[in-house]
């Protein structure tokens, strides 16, 4: 006899599969979904199951999309020549805020990463280098996140793509706007000194 | 133009109904679900629906269940002569796998606070008065949490019930099992001290 129902067990059970979320977090997730929330959460089973059958990834960019081609790639207001490789669409979102990139984008959805399972396959390779040598393609901006990981993957496309003859350049290392050397970790300020520009 | 699909923008706003769960989360989860775990997603969504189709709450003890009554109001095999008050289902999942009380349950759902807007109707207390005085309880044992908000629903069901010609107990403060004093905070053991028993 046990003192939870059965289709709320399953409930528990199926929230576990939320990144972070664990036995004693997923149950209070359901009493809370249940007691306090079931509107939002019909909204969330319903757009749940929505964005399964609707979502899937652009030919071109990988990024996620509703159509075969994602927005970005079907635009002819974009330039060819450039294309930006990034880990995740939230990447691609801050570099679309910047509104100073105007090329072409190539979403990996994930990083390098031997420890959880990441391999070249998982974050779409091939599929990348299919995208660069396209003929248009001539410069190749790597800004995968500057962790062990991020610049693990920068440094395998390097290797897979300098032989393309394309220009392979990295996104800059550096104090941020605004920053101040007296608050700015060791290891960022070493990097600013190391790749110094002639000063304009 | 926006670099996220529609359906991937309403799933990324209906994750949001989960506790904890900021803008920034959401996106992270809906990217790890679509991405990494769309099996796992969608029965998610399915049994949502189903625990929102078939979850109520017992016409007894207010805990979740499937049917009318609860498998545990249900049962021949409780004392009905206790009957103990808890703030959530969980806490009742912890009562019983102590093995050490076999009495009827009431589930509050949640404690009085007024500052989250909790009042004594959020926590059914008018279904608690009508269970309680069915004519067979004789004990109410308050087992709320020793938190601020826990003390003051139990003191509220004190005055409540005290003149229904009812036993009101509250389960007891002290060290735990195992407990050694070097290690206790001080106001457990200030509270030990003060609710000190006969040595047997």
């Amino acid at each position: 006899m046990s003192p939870h129902p059965d289709r709320l067990l399953r409930l528990i059970h199926a929230l576990r599969c939320l990144p972070g979320v664990g036995p004693r977090s997923a149950q209070r997730t359901a009493y809370h979904l249940l007691q306090h929330d079931r509107a939002g959460a019909l909204v969330l089973a319903q757009t749940l199951t929505d964005a399964l059958e609707g979502v899937q990834h652009c030919q071109q960019c990988n990024n996620f999309t509703e159509n075969p081609l994602c927005e970005l790639c079907a635009s002819d207001q974009r330039d060819g020549r450039l294309l930006c490789v990034l880990e995740t669409p939230a990447d691609l979102l801050m570099m679309e805020q910047t509104r100073s990139y105007q090329g072409r984008y190539f979403v990996l959805m994930g990083r390098l990463s031997p420890l959880d399972g990441m391999g070249p396959q998982d974050i779409h390779l091939d599929k990348l280098v299919r995208r660069a040598c396209d003929g248009m393609t001539q410069e190749v901006i790597l800004a995968t996140n500057f962790t062990a990981e991020g610049e693990a993957t920068a440094h395998a496309i390097t290797e897979l793509l300098r032989p393309r003859g394309l220009i392979l350049t990295r996104i800059a290392r550096g104090l941020p706007v605004g920053g101040e050397l007296e608050y700015v970790d060791s290891g960022t300020l070493a990097q600013a000194l190391l790749e110094r520009r002639p000063s304009a």
